[in-house]
């Protein structure tokens, strides 16, 4: 058992489909314990982005601070604060923060389909 | 793929291994579109505890709000806002909030090892 701040983790650029001032840190990863899905937390600076893409994995999402427009929902779709996001496996998502003030920060749950 | 603030999400009273002022809400549970893991808030109120007990199901936690102790760690360990916590599976674990002032709010995602 650990307890650690997530600040201890690495902050590392995503740069995956064009994602633009977005960070994540994997707070339980492989390496650190996890068995069949990871924890992560992205954070997505005011201008950033991580534009539509899709992939086998499903996304469990609690968003911790701030809100972006939700790409690959319907039209007008924000998730902010408190709020839970599932997103499908295999279905196109994407968050777009390009207006915000603030970081849309957010904790993000991944399978390790591929045991990665 | 939805987004739904997590108090729409029944917040249900856990009586589990003698906890007291304890409550889960299953922000993502197999109803709502988890596959083989759930995502759950936890918020134990002040005076509140879910005593020592243990699982083949391991934890990866993400802390919101408040601290509490953490039992079946080392003497001393503290879980607060902002720290991820890993609890492998079988390890006795607990989380004692019995002094504190604010609730001890977190995530906690869990393998459904069962399918329910």
């Amino acid at each position: 058992m650990y307890a650690v701040n997530y600040h201890e983790r690495e902050e590392i650029e995503v740069t995956l489909a064009g994602s633009q001032k977005t960070t994540v840190r994997w707070l339980v990863g492989k390496r650190t314990g996890a068995k069949t899905y990871a924890m992560r937390l992205f954070d997505i600076k005011p201008g950033g982005i991580i534009p539509l893409h899709e992939h086998a994995e499903e996304h469990e999402i609690f968003v911790l601070q701030g809100q972006a427009k939700i790409i690959g929902g319907n039209d007008g779709d924000i998730a902010k604060k408190d709020d839970v996001v599932f997103v499908p496996s295999n279905q196109p998502h994407g968050y777009d923060n390009t207006e915000g003030t603030e970081s849309f920060r957010f904790i993000c749950v991944i399978p390790l389909l591929d045991n990665e």
